[in-house]
Protein backbone atom coordinates (compact mmCIF):
# COMPACT_ATOMS: atom_id res chain seq x y z
CA UNK A 1 0.00 0.00 0.00
CA UNK A 2 1.72 3.26 -0.95
CA UNK A 3 0.29 6.82 0.60
CA UNK A 4 0.58 9.36 -1.15
CA UNK A 5 3.37 11.51 -0.70
CA UNK A 6 4.54 15.43 0.01
CA UNK A 7 6.21 17.28 -1.90
CA UNK A 8 10.07 17.64 -1.28
CA UNK A 9 9.61 15.30 1.86
CA UNK A 10 9.51 11.77 0.94
CA UNK A 11 7.51 9.34 3.20
CA UNK A 12 8.25 12.01 6.17
CA UNK A 13 4.74 12.46 6.94
CA UNK A 14 3.50 12.51 10.06
CA UNK A 15 3.39 8.53 10.18
CA UNK A 16 7.47 8.38 9.67
CA UNK A 17 7.67 10.86 12.39
CA UNK A 18 5.27 8.76 15.17
CA UNK A 19 7.13 5.73 14.24
CA UNK A 20 10.44 7.22 14.86
CA UNK A 21 9.37 8.61 18.21
CA UNK A 22 8.26 5.77 19.33
CA UNK A 23 11.10 3.91 19.10
CA UNK A 24 13.70 6.47 20.16
CA UNK A 25 10.82 6.63 23.33
CA UNK A 26 11.43 2.99 24.01
CA UNK A 27 15.46 2.96 23.09
CA UNK A 28 16.02 5.63 25.65
CA UNK A 29 13.27 6.95 27.43
CA UNK A 30 10.88 9.84 26.53
CA UNK A 31 12.59 12.41 28.91
CA UNK A 32 15.77 11.56 27.06
CA UNK A 33 14.20 11.98 23.84
CA UNK A 34 14.14 15.39 21.93
CA UNK A 35 12.51 16.90 19.37
CA UNK A 36 16.05 17.06 17.85
CA UNK A 37 16.31 13.22 18.12
CA UNK A 38 13.55 12.40 16.81
CA UNK A 39 14.17 14.66 13.18
CA UNK A 40 17.71 13.63 13.06
CA UNK A 41 16.84 9.66 13.46
CA UNK A 42 14.67 10.69 10.04
CA UNK A 43 17.44 13.29 8.59
CA UNK A 44 15.07 16.38 8.73
CA UNK A 45 15.56 19.57 10.33
CA UNK A 46 13.48 19.99 13.59
CA UNK A 47 10.78 22.77 11.98
CA UNK A 48 10.26 19.81 9.51
CA UNK A 49 9.07 18.25 12.56
CA UNK A 50 6.94 20.70 13.72
CA UNK A 51 5.60 21.23 10.29
CA UNK A 52 3.66 17.71 11.43
CA UNK A 53 3.17 17.98 14.86
CA UNK A 54 2.71 20.29 17.91
CA UNK A 55 5.24 18.75 19.97
CA UNK A 56 7.06 15.89 21.80
CA UNK A 57 3.78 15.57 23.56
CA UNK A 58 1.52 15.34 21.04
CA UNK A 59 3.56 12.29 19.80
CA UNK A 60 3.21 10.29 23.35
CA UNK A 61 -0.58 10.65 22.99
CA UNK A 62 -1.17 9.34 19.66
CA UNK A 63 1.27 6.57 20.39
CA UNK A 64 -0.59 5.58 23.66
CA UNK A 65 -4.19 6.27 21.15
CA UNK A 66 -2.84 3.83 18.40
CA UNK A 67 -2.39 1.11 21.51
CA UNK A 68 -5.54 2.14 23.58
CA UNK A 69 -7.72 1.99 20.34
CA UNK A 70 -6.41 -1.55 19.34
CA UNK A 71 -7.38 -2.73 22.57
CA UNK A 72 -11.37 -0.44 22.46
CA UNK A 73 -12.26 -2.04 18.90
CA UNK A 74 -11.11 -5.57 20.32
CA UNK A 75 -13.41 -4.75 23.47
CA UNK A 76 -15.98 -3.79 20.51
CA UNK A 77 -15.83 -7.00 18.38
CA UNK A 78 -16.34 -8.96 21.54
CA UNK A 79 -18.76 -6.93 23.44
CA UNK A 80 -21.24 -7.41 20.20
CA UNK A 81 -20.45 -11.39 19.71
CA UNK A 82 -23.81 -13.67 21.02
CA UNK A 83 -21.22 -15.84 22.51
CA UNK A 84 -21.14 -17.12 26.42
CA UNK A 85 -19.14 -14.73 28.60
CA UNK A 86 -16.14 -17.39 28.76
CA UNK A 87 -15.65 -17.26 25.05
CA UNK A 88 -15.85 -13.49 24.43
CA UNK A 89 -13.66 -13.67 27.57
CA UNK A 90 -11.16 -16.23 25.97
CA UNK A 91 -11.61 -13.88 22.57
CA UNK A 92 -10.53 -10.37 24.00
CA UNK A 93 -7.20 -11.78 25.35
CA UNK A 94 -6.45 -13.92 22.21
CA UNK A 95 -7.45 -10.29 20.41
CA UNK A 96 -5.06 -8.38 23.43
CA UNK A 97 -2.06 -10.44 21.89
CA UNK A 98 -2.90 -9.86 18.80
CA UNK A 99 -3.30 -6.17 19.57
CA UNK A 100 0.28 -5.87 21.32
CA UNK A 101 2.28 -7.81 18.49
CA UNK A 102 0.66 -5.85 15.73
CA UNK A 103 1.12 -2.23 18.00
CA UNK A 104 4.46 -3.53 19.87
CA UNK A 105 6.18 -0.41 20.03
CA UNK A 106 2.90 1.34 20.45
CA UNK A 107 1.63 -0.49 23.87
CA UNK A 108 5.44 -0.60 24.70
CA UNK A 109 5.28 2.99 25.40
CA UNK A 110 1.94 3.00 26.94
CA UNK A 111 2.83 0.49 29.53
CA UNK A 112 6.01 2.47 30.45
CA UNK A 113 3.78 5.70 31.07
CA UNK A 114 3.76 6.53 34.96
CA UNK A 115 0.86 9.35 35.05
CA UNK A 116 3.31 11.74 35.65
CA UNK A 117 0.98 14.24 33.18
CA UNK A 118 -2.37 15.25 32.48
CA UNK A 119 -1.89 13.09 28.82
CA UNK A 120 -0.20 10.12 31.37
CA UNK A 121 -3.37 10.01 33.46
CA UNK A 122 -5.93 10.08 30.81
CA UNK A 123 -4.25 7.11 28.97
CA UNK A 124 -3.87 5.44 32.54
CA UNK A 125 -7.82 6.12 32.51
CA UNK A 126 -8.50 4.12 29.14
CA UNK A 127 -6.27 1.08 30.38
CA UNK A 128 -8.26 1.10 33.97
CA UNK A 129 -11.34 1.39 31.71
CA UNK A 130 -10.16 -1.60 29.61
CA UNK A 131 -9.27 -3.74 32.87
CA UNK A 132 -13.03 -2.84 33.64
CA UNK A 133 -13.90 -4.44 30.83
CA UNK A 134 -12.46 -7.37 31.19
CA UNK A 135 -13.30 -7.88 34.66
CA UNK A 136 -16.86 -7.58 33.95
CA UNK A 137 -16.54 -10.86 31.69
CA UNK A 138 -14.64 -12.76 34.13
CA UNK A 139 -17.83 -12.02 36.44
CA UNK A 140 -20.00 -12.98 33.93
CA UNK A 141 -18.33 -16.25 33.00
CA UNK A 142 -18.45 -16.87 36.85
CA UNK A 143 -22.01 -16.13 37.23
CA UNK A 144 -22.79 -18.52 33.97
CA UNK A 145 -20.82 -20.91 35.64
CA UNK A 146 -17.62 -20.70 33.50
CA UNK A 147 -14.99 -19.50 35.38
CA UNK A 148 -13.59 -20.84 38.97
CA UNK A 149 -15.78 -19.24 41.50
CA UNK A 150 -12.69 -19.16 44.13
CA UNK A 151 -10.87 -16.73 41.87
CA UNK A 152 -11.38 -12.36 42.52
CA UNK A 153 -12.62 -11.31 39.35
CA UNK A 154 -10.36 -7.83 39.79
CA UNK A 155 -7.38 -10.11 40.21
CA UNK A 156 -8.27 -12.58 37.43
CA UNK A 157 -8.32 -9.78 35.11
CA UNK A 158 -4.84 -8.31 36.26
CA UNK A 159 -3.20 -11.92 35.87
CA UNK A 160 -4.21 -12.16 32.47
CA UNK A 161 -3.62 -8.52 31.14
CA UNK A 162 -0.44 -9.22 33.19
CA UNK A 163 0.74 -12.35 30.76
CA UNK A 164 -0.31 -10.31 28.06
CA UNK A 165 1.74 -7.36 29.17
CA UNK A 166 4.64 -8.99 30.24
CA UNK A 167 5.13 -9.77 26.02
CA UNK A 168 6.67 -5.91 25.22
CA UNK A 169 9.25 -7.50 27.88
CA UNK A 170 10.48 -10.48 25.56
CA UNK A 171 8.12 -11.29 22.96
CA UNK A 172 10.05 -10.57 19.34
CA UNK A 173 7.44 -9.74 16.44
CA UNK A 174 7.79 -12.19 13.43
CA UNK A 175 5.06 -13.91 11.36
CA UNK A 176 3.11 -16.14 12.60
CA UNK A 177 4.58 -15.62 16.07
CA UNK A 178 1.54 -13.77 17.85
CA UNK A 179 -1.10 -16.67 17.24
CA UNK A 180 1.53 -18.79 18.93
CA UNK A 181 1.86 -16.74 21.52
CA UNK A 182 -2.20 -16.04 21.47
CA UNK A 183 -2.72 -19.91 22.21
CA UNK A 184 0.41 -20.29 24.83
CA UNK A 185 -1.78 -17.24 26.98
CA UNK A 186 -5.17 -18.76 26.56
CA UNK A 187 -4.23 -22.32 27.32
CA UNK A 188 -1.88 -21.66 30.70
CA UNK A 189 -4.95 -19.09 31.70
CA UNK A 190 -7.77 -21.10 30.98
CA UNK A 191 -7.04 -25.21 30.82
CA UNK A 192 -4.01 -24.34 33.25
CA UNK A 193 -0.57 -25.74 32.66
CA UNK A 194 -1.04 -28.91 35.09
CA UNK A 195 -2.45 -32.54 33.02
CA UNK B 1 13.67 -5.33 65.82
CA UNK B 2 16.01 -1.90 66.80
CA UNK B 3 19.16 -2.11 65.47
CA UNK B 4 22.75 -0.32 67.26
CA UNK B 5 22.28 3.35 65.91
CA UNK B 6 25.33 5.21 64.61
CA UNK B 7 26.54 8.69 66.68
CA UNK B 8 25.05 11.80 65.73
CA UNK B 9 22.84 9.81 62.49
CA UNK B 10 20.41 8.05 64.27
CA UNK B 11 18.66 5.87 61.88
CA UNK B 12 20.41 7.13 58.88
CA UNK B 13 22.66 4.07 58.23
CA UNK B 14 23.37 2.55 54.91
CA UNK B 15 19.46 0.89 54.90
CA UNK B 16 17.90 4.09 55.60
CA UNK B 17 19.71 5.21 52.70
CA UNK B 18 18.77 2.25 50.51
CA UNK B 19 15.15 2.64 51.48
CA UNK B 20 14.37 6.51 50.60
CA UNK B 21 16.59 6.01 47.25
CA UNK B 22 14.52 2.91 46.19
CA UNK B 23 11.18 5.45 46.80
CA UNK B 24 12.55 8.13 44.81
CA UNK B 25 13.64 5.74 42.13
CA UNK B 26 10.37 4.50 42.05
CA UNK B 27 8.23 7.67 42.29
CA UNK B 28 10.36 9.92 39.80
CA UNK B 29 12.69 7.52 37.82
CA UNK B 30 16.31 6.77 38.70
CA UNK B 31 18.12 9.23 36.14
CA UNK B 32 15.90 11.87 37.43
CA UNK B 33 16.30 11.48 41.06
CA UNK B 34 20.13 13.05 42.42
CA UNK B 35 22.31 12.01 45.54
CA UNK B 36 21.01 15.26 47.00
CA UNK B 37 17.02 14.13 46.26
CA UNK B 38 18.05 11.57 48.66
CA UNK B 39 19.89 13.28 51.38
CA UNK B 40 16.56 15.51 51.04
CA UNK B 41 14.08 13.46 51.61
CA UNK B 42 15.99 12.06 54.72
CA UNK B 43 16.71 15.56 56.17
CA UNK B 44 20.24 15.14 56.32
CA UNK B 45 23.61 16.49 54.03
CA UNK B 46 25.24 14.86 50.47
CA UNK B 47 27.59 14.22 52.46
CA UNK B 48 26.39 12.13 55.12
CA UNK B 49 24.87 10.12 52.25
CA UNK B 50 28.30 9.68 50.82
CA UNK B 51 29.56 8.59 54.26
CA UNK B 52 27.24 5.30 54.01
CA UNK B 53 27.39 4.83 49.99
CA UNK B 54 29.87 5.77 47.03
CA UNK B 55 27.22 6.80 44.92
CA UNK B 56 23.71 6.44 42.91
CA UNK B 57 24.78 3.42 41.33
CA UNK B 58 26.04 1.08 44.54
CA UNK B 59 21.83 2.36 45.55
CA UNK B 60 20.73 0.50 42.29
CA UNK B 61 23.13 -2.30 42.38
CA UNK B 62 21.98 -2.91 46.16
CA UNK B 63 18.05 -2.41 45.38
CA UNK B 64 18.61 -5.29 42.38
CA UNK B 65 20.55 -7.43 44.35
CA UNK B 66 17.57 -7.69 47.01
CA UNK B 67 15.12 -8.66 44.69
CA UNK B 68 17.23 -10.99 42.47
CA UNK B 69 19.00 -12.41 46.06
CA UNK B 70 15.15 -12.96 47.35
CA UNK B 71 14.33 -14.82 43.77
CA UNK B 72 17.30 -17.18 44.06
CA UNK B 73 16.83 -18.44 47.57
CA UNK B 74 13.54 -19.31 46.89
CA UNK B 75 15.43 -21.44 43.73
CA UNK B 76 17.45 -22.66 46.36
CA UNK B 77 14.94 -23.60 48.72
CA UNK B 78 12.98 -25.37 45.80
CA UNK B 79 15.87 -27.43 44.45
CA UNK B 80 16.64 -28.52 47.53
CA UNK B 81 13.13 -30.04 47.90
CA UNK B 82 12.42 -33.95 47.33
CA UNK B 83 9.48 -33.01 45.23
CA UNK B 84 7.63 -33.61 41.85
CA UNK B 85 9.01 -31.05 39.42
CA UNK B 86 5.02 -29.62 38.92
CA UNK B 87 5.07 -29.11 42.62
CA UNK B 88 8.75 -27.41 42.52
CA UNK B 89 7.26 -25.15 40.01
CA UNK B 90 4.23 -24.06 42.07
CA UNK B 91 6.33 -23.55 44.97
CA UNK B 92 8.08 -20.88 43.35
CA UNK B 93 6.00 -19.44 41.61
CA UNK B 94 3.91 -18.62 45.44
CA UNK B 95 7.63 -18.30 46.49
CA UNK B 96 8.07 -15.28 43.68
CA UNK B 97 4.92 -14.09 44.20
CA UNK B 98 5.90 -13.81 48.13
CA UNK B 99 9.05 -12.08 47.18
CA UNK B 100 7.61 -9.66 44.92
CA UNK B 101 5.13 -8.55 47.99
CA UNK B 102 7.95 -8.33 51.19
CA UNK B 103 10.73 -6.67 48.74
CA UNK B 104 7.90 -4.73 46.96
CA UNK B 105 10.25 -1.59 46.14
CA UNK B 106 13.13 -3.62 45.48
CA UNK B 107 11.62 -5.84 42.71
CA UNK B 108 10.05 -2.68 41.15
CA UNK B 109 13.14 -1.08 40.46
CA UNK B 110 14.37 -4.44 39.29
CA UNK B 111 11.97 -4.26 36.60
CA UNK B 112 11.75 -1.41 35.45
CA UNK B 113 16.02 -1.71 34.73
CA UNK B 114 16.78 -1.75 30.81
CA UNK B 115 20.78 -2.82 30.54
CA UNK B 116 21.55 0.62 29.73
CA UNK B 117 24.95 0.30 32.04
CA UNK B 118 26.87 -2.55 33.38
CA UNK B 119 25.26 -3.01 36.82
CA UNK B 120 21.53 -3.29 34.72
CA UNK B 121 23.35 -5.46 32.22
CA UNK B 122 24.19 -7.55 35.34
CA UNK B 123 20.70 -7.49 36.93
CA UNK B 124 19.52 -8.46 33.38
CA UNK B 125 21.55 -11.57 33.02
CA UNK B 126 20.96 -12.74 36.77
CA UNK B 127 16.84 -12.24 35.62
CA UNK B 128 17.50 -14.50 32.64
CA UNK B 129 19.16 -16.89 34.83
CA UNK B 130 16.05 -17.04 37.22
CA UNK B 131 13.88 -17.44 34.06
CA UNK B 132 15.70 -20.59 33.12
CA UNK B 133 15.42 -22.21 36.05
CA UNK B 134 11.36 -21.50 35.96
CA UNK B 135 11.67 -23.04 32.31
CA UNK B 136 13.76 -26.18 33.64
CA UNK B 137 11.24 -26.68 36.01
CA UNK B 138 8.24 -26.60 33.64
CA UNK B 139 10.56 -28.91 30.91
CA UNK B 140 10.93 -31.82 33.63
CA UNK B 141 7.41 -30.85 34.73
CA UNK B 142 6.44 -32.26 31.26
CA UNK B 143 8.85 -35.02 30.98
CA UNK B 144 7.30 -36.39 33.94
CA UNK B 145 3.91 -35.87 32.65
CA UNK B 146 2.27 -33.19 34.72
CA UNK B 147 2.36 -30.37 32.56
CA UNK B 148 0.38 -30.06 29.34
CA UNK B 149 2.81 -30.76 26.34
CA UNK B 150 0.94 -28.49 24.17
CA UNK B 151 2.78 -25.29 25.28
CA UNK B 152 6.88 -24.01 25.08
CA UNK B 153 8.75 -24.51 28.55
CA UNK B 154 10.13 -20.97 27.92
CA UNK B 155 6.97 -19.46 27.03
CA UNK B 156 5.47 -21.35 29.79
CA UNK B 157 7.86 -19.65 31.91
CA UNK B 158 7.95 -16.14 30.71
CA UNK B 159 3.98 -16.42 31.19
CA UNK B 160 4.22 -17.57 34.69
CA UNK B 161 6.71 -14.70 35.24
CA UNK B 162 4.63 -12.62 33.51
CA UNK B 163 1.56 -13.02 35.95
CA UNK B 164 3.47 -12.51 39.30
CA UNK B 165 6.01 -9.62 37.65
CA UNK B 166 2.53 -7.78 37.04
CA UNK B 167 1.99 -7.42 40.45
CA UNK B 168 4.48 -4.46 41.04
CA UNK B 169 1.39 -2.48 38.81
CA UNK B 170 -1.19 -3.15 40.48
CA UNK B 171 -0.64 -4.74 44.11
CA UNK B 172 -1.08 -2.36 47.11
CA UNK B 173 1.13 -4.36 49.93
CA UNK B 174 -1.03 -5.31 53.09
CA UNK B 175 -0.72 -7.91 55.63
CA UNK B 176 -1.94 -11.44 54.23
CA UNK B 177 -2.47 -10.11 50.79
CA UNK B 178 0.59 -11.65 49.31
CA UNK B 179 -0.99 -15.02 50.35
CA UNK B 180 -4.25 -14.35 48.63
CA UNK B 181 -2.54 -13.58 45.45
CA UNK B 182 -0.15 -16.27 45.60
CA UNK B 183 -3.24 -18.44 45.70
CA UNK B 184 -4.78 -16.68 42.88
CA UNK B 185 -1.56 -17.26 40.94
CA UNK B 186 -1.53 -20.73 41.11
CA UNK B 187 -4.90 -21.51 40.57
CA UNK B 188 -5.31 -19.53 37.40
CA UNK B 189 -1.37 -20.50 36.05
CA UNK B 190 -2.18 -24.25 37.16
CA UNK B 191 -5.75 -25.40 37.03
CA UNK B 192 -6.76 -22.69 34.82
CA UNK B 193 -10.08 -20.44 34.71
CA UNK B 194 -12.30 -22.55 33.07
CA UNK B 195 -14.36 -24.55 34.99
Amino acid sequence: MTAPRRRGRPGHDQDAVLNAAVRLFNEQGYDATSMFDIAESLGITKSSVYHHISGKEQLLQMAMDRALDGLFEAAEDVREADLPAIERLERLIRLSVLVLAERFEFVTVLLRVRGNTEVEQHALTRRREFDAVVTELVKQAQAEGDVRPDVDPATAARLLLGMVNSLTEWYKPRPGGAEAIADAVSNVAFEGLRM
